[in-house]
């Protein structure tokens, strides 16, 4: 195919995946890629197989040679560098690209969301984390992560069934149905078979309950409404003072995004609009702002 | 000295300390030893050398050589057994005493707290569980670990606390004291440091700020007060469920105990009555019982 003047790599770096989206100066899209994990905290090496692949695999996809990665102006949102260890470790990689531009998963998504506009985004999936992008300045909340915070996401509803599950077992809580269902779903007899297996697991392995005590709580299952609210509290407090900032507007993102909506309070729920573009697409504009700056400088 | 007829040794085995006492057929003390963990789950090799460590710094405090290891008839009260796998591991190790009976570190502290009778106990120190002997059948409620329960117990305060703050520095909660008191005792500056500090510690670092958060809620903060009367709240809940299996008494040990009991509801405060010895001295008792038994047999 005819080579385009320029070509911008979006990446979407997570730490269970990492989407990357070629395009061309007009920000037509040309290929995609699908790999890891590409959050550094889980290993630099790692991170950068999971982008290189993921890269390799939008170039092959828009009919490209892999040699073509030095034409490429990357813009990366990635999982972890809010901590500046991490950033480092990524700004000191003798990378291919022509140009490489790195930021969080966050501002990516809250770019995308917006269109590239200002505004302000809530994920609520495994973890939660707010952020308000307003008058150039950045604000961010929460996304302390599953040991000290994360309240209302996917991984904290999941662990809170299983704590309040043990309780109604040990008959210091009222029963409901919550109980029986996580047992079975995870196939435990009772307290001591829950309490074992269900320790110490990594975040995803939580999140994968929080769908089913949403249902509960749909179906006035007074545990999980307990816990529904509860994360919802959080969720609304979290939106209400992103608004605080005064953001053109306000979207949530994220798997438990569009669960967890219906449960906030009125005043934010009103305020909620839905995601533009996906954090991908949003990477694609961070390259884009970014490589302006760079020609301006 | 004069060899008495019968050696008793008990044990105190839990997952920071091993204690150990040694007495003669009346009870009466010998010599005490002290170690490290004996908690299986933390390695056996590591059980055993803590268990043969201050058994021998109790043979020598009482004047006997180490080889008078095989006179022993010994109760042992070891966290971590109430896991078959573990209680298992420790019933297979090829033990040099003459009598070796293994049960829960709790079941000790429960024949201690009443002196060899029946009654209900509830630890709550870095962790909490409670236990009721009755009729001669054992109820065990909560224990399930840091991770998924230990609700009311010094890890949780301080884990709870550490939350709270960073909710209150995000503005997501109205501020109190506590925040800052977390701040200078973690020696951190912002919110930032404080959940990259304090994430995924081990239970005995969070509870380390248990008696910061008792302070400040005797001062009605409001942060602390909050988790304070929640964590006292299910201590209530698990002591009103144990004294629904009619124990004669019923006691609370552990670091914590004092500290939480003022905030327990009247109705539970009012049937708490002190330890008569101590949880080694419960497994003097515990090994003299079964030694009892099995002259029976």
């Amino acid at each position: 195919m005819k080579r385009p003047e320029k070509l911008y790599l979006g990446i979407d770096g997570g730490g269970s995946k990492c989407k990357v989206l070629l395009a061309d100066e007009h920000g037509q899209a040309l290929g995609t890629g699908i790999s890891g994990p590409a959050n550094p905290n889980q290993g630099l090496d790692l991170a950068i197989n999971s982008i290189m692949d993921a890269t390799e695999q939008a170039l092959h996809a828009a009919g490209f040679a892999s040699s073509m990665v030095d034409q490429l102006i990357v813009g990366a949102g990635l999982a972890g560098v809010n901590l500046p260890k991490y950033r480092l470790m990524l700004e000191q990689w003798d990378h291919p690209f022509t140009q490489f531009h790195i930021t969080t998963d966050l501002q990516i998504a809250c770019m995308g969301a917006h269109n590239g506009m200002e505004g302000a985004v809530i994920i609520a999936g495994t973890g939660s984390i707010g952020m308000a992008h307003v008058n150039g300045q950045t604000h961010e909340l929460g996304g302390y992560g599953f040991s000290v915070g994360d309240q209302g996401s996917g991984a904290w509803m999941g662990i809170t069934a299983i704590k309040q599950a043990l309780q109604a077992l040990d008959g210091l809580l009222p029963n409901s149905d919550l109980t029986q269902r996580v047992l079975d779903f995870t196939q435990c007899r009772n307290a001591q078979e829950l309490a074992q297996q269900m320790a110490n697991l990594k975040p995803s392995a939580y999140a994968k309950l929080a769908p089913l005590v949403v249902e509960q709580a749909a179906l006035k299952d007074t545990l999980a409404l307990d816990i529904v609210l509860n994360g919802a509290d959080y969720i609304s407090r979290l939106a209400r003072k992103l608004l605080t900032y005064n953001p053109p507007r306000l979207s949530m993102i994220g798997g438990l995004a569009p669960r967890i909506q219906p449960w906030l309070d009125e005043d934010v729920r009103e305020r909620v609009e839905p995601a533009i573009q996906p954090p991908e697409n949003g990477a694609i504009l961070f390259a884009q702002q970014q490589a302006l700056v760079s020609e301006k400088a």
